[in-house]
């Protein structure tokens, strides 16, 4: 298949919406981030990455760092472990609602909430020392780019501005369902949302979800293939916030993305995708980046359903 | 692949819990229905049929027929008209829930919990006469079966015990969202609810799904290619109750569930897969039945993740 | 006290606001009733009788019919076989929410919400025969006025408009806190809420929940004096919707209020008072009415704080 | 009225369930106190104090701080400012709830749960420096006792477990509605619920609310009449958590209750009475406490219904 002429066609019909939606605006620092900009990258098992626009230009993954801490967690205490303390089921509400998790008893309803992704970060806490060099390392690793970093900025504006994540991290910890000080897990949360990626980046770093675990072109095994299938119905039924359904109904592939604009979706035993454009469609999610990964499937007949 | 293996394979691992779980017992017809019974289909698109245990005993496909009613609804009046009335959204919530209608002005979250399922027997009451009989001959034209019938002692039961979905059809009347009488909504719904069919109905009917909208064996295109793309992600989104994630988790397949124990799930582009055991887990979904496709998907390889 | 005067005052000053406010429009016969009216009537224990403006006007007193409901089953049930079916707590959300209903199992947070006052229909109607004639006859026996009756267009309206308080029924069986038919229960409810009287009719028919249970004009001692405190304890806490903290904020006194514009409160010790304007504030409770009442508290001096 | 002896009719009367119920627990110092002990008062508006057993013991008041903070905070702003920021409505909830706050944007139900104290605080913490002295100081002056002071240790324990009020000022704070820091508001609140007085402090600072805000023993007019009366029902309506309707019911009297197991209510025009035993019913309020003012106003026959 000629991906990049796929990828070419895909940018000239999304062009007229690049720069629409609306620019994440409660950190001083994403709200200052060009809505005209648009980028993309295929990655795949075979070897071949194809690019367009500003696939290799950086940007605040924000919730897209869920995928890491995530498999970085399952790799140290596994399955069982992580299900007790976190659910796997759609949250049916938006993204940060503390009503869910009071309605149940401060068990998140799955890792891709905020309140499920502290308590990711709280296993790695409880399981590394210097959490946030081992997620640094993993993140390096994975991408094959050791200049990977985070934006100290925007880790600072997300302290000041946190303060819903701090509600939930002090609420969790009523529960008991956090184990270190609140503010440690706050820190390690806020790390790993500033971590700064490019699209060429995300698509090498994920795609050994869409190879059974996998790595390709590193030969290293990251998960179980079924520690790997089971991340990607994770992020098939919750990896979109409160859009879950709109995506799979639209997109239909299992994917993640961050209110910095990133989207980055598997196509099981094929290749992974991932899109760039900071302007936000009303569920969260990158406008052009959605539009684009609709188009993407339909161009290419891929998809899992 | 030999599929017949696998099914007596499976049938064997899963002896051990079949009996396991409870029988649905608010109605009781269903209630006397034997706990210990397991049967399973399997249909390729080359049009090959195995089948294991009791796989050709009739069985109450109570929620399964959601799909069919969907497939009718959208056949009628097309997606747009369609998403006006009922979302594509996880509910993040027990099945029959009132709440979220409430917080959502009467707008269910998607068309296979209770309220979703009402409305699209709302919209076919107004887009067809004598829908029951519309009904019933497009499942016995997608099954190849005209013997197909409801089993009235059922369908009278659901109407004496049904007064959770009439508060559910009042409420969406009151919110405009049903525009037939509420009695004639509830009549079609206890109707299709009281279909009988068995595992081999169910393969067959369903396979259109697994083959971009064209029954194979038929030659009939049911729907289009996209639209039952967008079938498939809601039933692997919305289609197993609040079980949403745990079934994605374990099974990994678009699939659709019914309190009398039968389930059937789709592997797009290879086959459909039935099952059918009365005892249900604590999500209301069949336990063997659950573990028997889970088996399956590992047996097989074959997933979608 | 010079009783005629103040409600002469206060008429003059609440003159420019009647009108003001919304007629409750959910029904046409309500909806048709002319905004700009105001009736006022205290009635002493001594006996004395004041009215202003249209006191002897009939309106549709609607949820003020629960304190006669209310009256009669605690009469014939007693407090320990009441609150077994329906709680004393004030709701603390919209008076027809399912939501509370639904966390609660079925028992509505107190008689006056409409779920609590359908259970308060099922008590009478499985503890009398011919339940309407009952109800009126009581309120034209606490009225001395044989010449009050329901407004038929008013009940059969309610019935063909009631798709919310239908599915409150349905789903209160569903919960086995409904003993009678769903029917018969929404019947009895819609009969109540239709009677007709005056501001003259409620100020009789109420002055023994003023005076520990015994209406002093009749000399018939109606409820007992623990139950009497009771019924005001619940009128305070519960008695005018979602706007109860208003009301005993501002008004300070135990009352009930009816989407007809009726309000009746009570002087524990010395009074009953009621008044009429239809147009009703954002709580739904009248607009001038609560005005009124909150100037006869500023001008008696008397409240219960 | 012969008090003395109706205190001693009381306490001989509820001297078998002295000790029953669950002392609360989540502080240690707390949790030590000695379930087995019953004091109560009694402050007429003509000046008698009436005392019966544990009456001068000290104990932590908790959240009956919460009418001093409230008096100060409406001396200081008003009641349109304070309005402004947290409502008057009973909270049919548990009195920590977040689900509510999420609802209603922030703005908490009124200022006797959690939520509303938080903000009552953030006021003062506005409005004055120094404002734990301006509360002790506030505290000791309606006392008349210099000797009043808070149980540091009681402090230290709020702040190492209040992860839930944590949550709670968080939240708030990301609806911007705490204007300090989120540690000086904690602080503060802690502070003030870590408060030690004994029966007769109560019924002395709290006179003032029985008699249209003035203290009668000191002759300061703490409150306006209207102030005074506003605060009284508020109590009755929101003072006793999610017992509101219960205590309103079996008492009848505005009044305020603390997890330490102290409770004061008031009888307008009256008298106030305390009563501190520490063992509590499930509602969160003290047993014997509460079946300690039921006994009182049948015995009085004093009940502002």
């Amino acid at each position: 298949m000629d991906y990049q002429r796929i990828l070419n066609d895909i940018y000239q019909e999304v062009s007229p919406v690049i720069g629409e939606g609306k620019v994440a605006n409660y950190i001083p620092k994403l709200a200052g981030v060009p809505a005209i900009q648009f980028g993309m990258a295929v990655h795949t098992l075979g070897g071949n990455i194809y690019t367009i626009g500003d696939a290799r230009k950086l940007f605040s993954i924000q919730s897209i760092s869920k995928i890491f801490t995530l498999t970085l967690a399952l790799k140290m205490v596994g399955e069982d472990a992580l299900l007790e303390r976190v659910g796997r089921e759609p949250s049916g509400n938006p993204f940060n609602s503390l009503v869910q998790l009071e309605y149940e008893n401060g068990i998140p309803r799955n890792p891709f909430i905020n309140a499920g992704a502290l308590v990711v970060a709280d296993i790695l806490l409880s399981n590394c020392n210097n959490t946030k060099a081992v997620i640094l390392d993993f993140v390096r690793e994975r991408s094959d780019n050791m200049d990977i970093t985070i934006d100290p900025e925007v880790a600072l504006s997300e302290k000041a501005n946190g303060f819903r994540n701090a509600a939930l991290a002090n609420f969790l910890k009523s529960f008991n369902n956090l184990f270190n000080p609140v503010e440690e897990v706050l820190e390690t949360y806020f790390f790993q949302c500033a971590l700064r990626m490019n699209c060429v980046d995300l698509v090498k770093s994920c795609l050994f979800l869409a190879n059974h675990g996998l790595s390709p072109w590193s030969g290293k095994q990251v998960l179980t293939k079924s520690q790997a299938k089971r991340i990607n119905s994770l992020l098939l039924t919750c990896g979109t916030y409160d859009a879950v359904g709109d995506f799979a109904y639209r997109v239909g592939l299992p994917g993640k993305s961050g209110v910095g604009g990133g989207i980055i979706a598997l196509i099981p035993g094929k290749l992974s995708v991932s899109v760039w454009s900071p302007g936000l469609n009303s569920n969260g999610n990158s406008h052009a980046g959605t539009l684009a990964l609709e188009l993407f499937t339909t161009k290419t007949g891929m998809s899992i359903f």
